[in-house]
């Protein structure tokens, strides 16, 4: 088993810089509230959000990715030719085959050439590439990693159920880094599946399962989200998970500077930071402006929290989230 | 860059077991004869192939899945609630939304709330899978890592498509590895992206490029296949590629006991063969009896080496293949 019980020894790791991206289309809740019918003020109350961003036809999955890593390559002014591996950190990819980081590779500044992968745990994706590229670097198998998670979660909506149709945003975002030197890192990384909340959130087609071949049906495209069921199971776990996560790290939540949540829901948000003892100064929030941005999220709160004066050198960054699978993850870093 | 002209110190790593597993629906390439209206004789000519194994309806990919881990379990009488990290390598998943080793840890063996995770890299994935898992291991972020890969190419073949129609089969297979004693381990490994080749083999549904909100037909669903223009990229690359990698592990073409190939085709083994000068008696070749089975292809062959006295310690062997992406990857353990 994982090494749960004892303080583990800090994995060095550097984020040398951060970036994000949206698509240029803004969908306010006002806009929403016009579509659906509803009362002016409907849709903000009903999913906690001012507007968020829903990508045009013309616009591909990669492209957007390609402009988070730019703006993380340009932010630090990092030479692209000193990446030498691309991981897709996406929940849905571009196509079944092949996989997301060799489209976004094609498109990207980088050098054609580098080791590219995907690692995906859906929401938690990239919670799970930063701790691999860690592990990478520090055995020295490469020396810069570029990771980005882009989701486009406005292709799948099912416009017939409110509860998903107006909570999700697409975005991209970015992290590059290193080994560093030592003086940061990550101090704790835990994840956890439980399966038997698998079906609480999915998307059946795309794969062996619902296809020409075997079947299907139009619902097998859309988001199958059983919110109140998902939030449930989650209410059950997160609280003795955030507890190993922390004891892991040898800390305790009030030692926690800033805490970076995957932007599930407002009403997620909101019975995590009650559950766990999240402080309001201690949480950043850009769901109001993002909506939930599925693997996206995290990286694009991370953003947020490095660009925003948010992240202090030697003062630990708890990350968290709860994804489809059903999977936690969480992991302290200190920057 | 990733340390390419220096020999890489050696990863620890111990294969502690491998399994494998095939639908019981054996599809020879004389019913194959029968269904295309051939000469007899013609399907077996064309693919190299006598029989490959195709999945019946009624069996799920996660399901074949878990039965090779239980294959691999079983063998050296692992103990399931030993494995702490499962893997999911294969390049086909089982629906868009939740990743496929929650899928796989449902109806595993395995205790049900353990990490888990999805890597992708099409074809080369379970190497790379291997490498990350050594270096997640030799960090102590997990003890013992089980590692599979399934893919069904059969639900997504185009039966007017000769070329790729005939030479695929299903299949899974799995490898347990924890960190060892020092004395096993990855000497070399290497993965390039070659993103120019990106159309030459893909199956473009179940994800954000096509599908029912952009739009999709049926073709989007099945496997599209340039295997001439893939063969003649790979062609100016392996060469090259294969020097680099037995460089990095101080060894040459000679000096490597057996080589585990993915076997993509009958006819680009015998050219890989000849192009890297690897001997008859050098290499492992389970094409004849399975066809081509994606992701599933490596590790299948390396079980199959690994069961037949193939396999002696200290003696080193280099896995190696081309992937969809177009994405060459390789590695050099020491078993």
């Amino acid at each position: 088993m994982a090494v749960q019980n004892s303080v583990r020894a800090m994995t060095p790791l550097k984020i040398l810089s951060t970036g994000a991206a949206v698509p240029v289309r803004c969908v306010t809740s006002a806009e929403m509230d016009k579509r659906f019918n509803k009362p002016d003020g409907y849709v903000q109350r009903r999913s906690g959000i001012e507007h968020r961003f829903h990508i045009t036809d013309d616009v591909g999955q990669a492209q957007l990715a390609a402009e988070a890593l730019n703006d993380a390559l340009q932010r630090q002014q990092i030479a692209p030719e000193s990446i030498d591996l691309l991981i897709s950190a996406s929940a849905i990819g571009i196509q079944v085959l092949p996989y997301t980081a060799a489209h976004i590779l094609k498109v990207s500044n980088l050098p054609q050439n580098i080791a590219s992968f995907d690692i995906n745990n859906t929401c938690v994706s990239f919670m799970t590439a930063l701790e691999t590229a860690a592990c990478l670097l520090n055995q020295g198998v490469y020396r810069r990693i570029a990771i980005v998670s882009a989701d486009l979660p406005s292709r799948g909506l099912n416009w017939d159920d409110e509860e998903s149709a107006l909570i999700f945003g697409d975005g991209a975002a970015c992290a590059i880094v290193e080994k560093g030197d030592g003086s940061s890192g990550i101090l704790s990384f835990l994840l956890e599946t439980y399966p038997e909340g698998l079906e609480l959130c999915e998307v059946r087609c795309g794969g062996t399962r619902r296809n020409l071949r075997v079947g299907m049906d139009d619902s097998d495209f859309l988001f199958d989200m059983k919110g109140k069921q998902l939030f449930r199971l989650a209410t059950t776990l997160i609280e003795s998970f955030a507890e190993r996560l922390l004891q892991q790290a040898g800390l305790t939540m009030p030692q926690v500077d800033c805490v970076l949540m995957h932007q599930a829901s407002h009403l997620a948000i909101k019975h995590i930071c009650k559950q766990l003892r999240i402080k309001p100064d201690q949480y950043v929030d850009i769901y109001r402006y993002r909506g939930n941005q599925v693997a996206a999220s995290i990286p694009s709160v991370m953003h947020e929290a490095w660009t925003t004066g948010r992240v202090h050198e030697g003062k630990p960054l708890m990350l968290f989230g709860t994804a489809a699978g059903l999977t936690l993850g969480g992991m302290v870093l200190l920057p």
